[in-house]
């Protein structure tokens, strides 16, 4: 009972859909070029503003004001979200921006000021195709992986606009637990060559976090020339990083308290719980792929 | 022949991955807070040096100088790239850096200084979980719909860092064209629960381009509440947006002079050509998700 009362509480406060943010730069720091706080170690500059943006990324955990966004600002945002590289530059995404709360938590099941749903979405080619006579068929997973990262490129770049703004956000696949249906039927998504990928949250935090999480920035992650397999040593370093309260990597601060030796076995034994056995059954997100129309046979 | 040959000059001189940047503002800059260039209507000013950065990418298709990038500016950029949003701070991803000029050759098919390979990857977290005891099964594509948009959002981090700091990108997808299966080979990559999604280019380029590619920024891209299917009318306006050369949305500025009336005429008898039928056989991109294990039954 305890762990069940413990996980909704853990989910209702603090569910990460997309966790945010930066910690630790002790490899940059140890470059000519940068100061460093020499009792945290931590980066005092950047060598420019945007890179200032990117190291302070951080999710706001959906405690978000009911204050409103200004007009001018969602647009600024949404015209810098196109501005990314994409594919033949054919922009295979929709952005669809909502600002009736009920339906942000309806559709994230979050709360906010604004949402910007990125969807993969062939439907403006294909209209545009069919009116001048063409044949098109984006059907096959190539193409729906080609447009979600468009699509995702996007993303990002809107929210390191809203960042550099001074706008809160949350990145979430919310949209994919749950009835995936409601999304489609909420927005009136077309059924076919359009698919619903990553919903941006935005807003006022109603208070700042008390840190910004973490990242995992050595062995494991980069690789030089070629893909290097970790050793039994690594692999213990990495599992030790994650246990080290001080990086912030964890979802959940308190996993020791449970009786869990390591972070990692609150993570495997708590949060994936799904995932230690093998998939039963097709996933919801992979039925909706194929509804879309996206997976060739 | 002719068609052949100068596909071929097409296709060798700007083959666009992935086409970079931005145009057409006039929307934006309808409010009140921003300068206009009354003879261009461009945006004279942006509220902050990060939407600087973000409204002028703009991608390098090629043409990359041999110069060497300094090794804290790569270091810069690749710590900067994790500080994006990733579901429950999982980080499902490696960062493969390339510096011999040779590999980035064979591995993207382009040329440039220096190549970040962002592959999705659960080796790190299952070797973490085996070393724990744990059972841990990254095996459907609910994962790899999650792992891409993180692998893809720590991408386009790094594409703005580098932009921001002066380097020229190119973000491209030559990795899933031709036989990807030396991607694999080239890097040593795990056979299972790794896929190479996309790559980043960098350098410095030879010469500045004459203009950087437009987007489409209205409606069919954007929607207001709910999804909005697009009128006859709305999608010729469309179809005429594409052609307005000034707009710089095509891959292809002489489309005209090959006698077709539109360049989504071009687009689709040209370039696209393959899509003009349905998908008749696996593609390589669903083979290698699928071989990667990340395709439930």
């Amino acid at each position: 009972m305890k762990q069940k009362t413990e996980r909704r509480n853990f989910i209702k406060s603090s569910l990460l859909a997309l966790s945010g943010a930066i910690f630790y730069k002790s490899k940059l720091a140890a470059n000519a070029n940068y100061d460093v706080d020499s009792s945290t170690g931590a980066l005092l500059h950047t060598p420019n503003d945007t890179l200032n943006v990117i190291h302070n990324l951080h999710t706001t955990h959906g405690n978000f004001s009911h204050k409103e966004i200004p007009e001018a600002d969602l647009e600024q945002i949404r015209l810098a979200s196109v501005h990314g590289a994409n594919s033949s530059n054919m922009q295979t995404y929709s952005i669809i921006l909502v600002k009736d709360r009920q339906k942000i938590k309806d559709i994230t099941t979050y709360e906010g000021s604004a949402l910007f749903l990125f969807c993969v979405d062939f439907n403006r080619l294909i209209d545009c195709a069919k009116q001048l006579g063409h044949a098109y068929y984006p059907d096959n997973m190539t193409n729906f992986v080609t447009a979600s990262i468009n699509t995702t490129i996007a993303a990002q770049t809107a929210v390191i606009a809203a960042q550099s703004m001074g706008l809160d956000t949350l990145l979430t696949n919310g949209i994919h637990r749950g009835d995936m249906q409601r999304v489609w039927d909420i927005l009136e998504l077309p059924q076919e060559k359009c698919f619903p990928l990553i919903a941006l949250v935005l807003g006022y935090a109603t208070e700042e976090p008390l840190y910004h999480a973490g990242r995992l920035d050595g062995v494991g992650i980069f690789h030089e020339e070629k893909y290097h397999k970790l050793t039994t040593e690594e692999i213990n370093e990495i599992i030790a990083t994650y246990d080290n309260k001080e990086k912030h990597l964890g979802l959940y601060e308190n996993w020791d308290q449970d009786g869990h030796a390591h972070y990692l076995d609150w993570l495997h034994s708590y949060w994936l719980g799904r995932a230690s056995e093998p998939t039963k059954s097709e996933t919801a997100v992979f039925s909706f792929i194929k509804r879309s129309g996206f997976v060739e046979s």
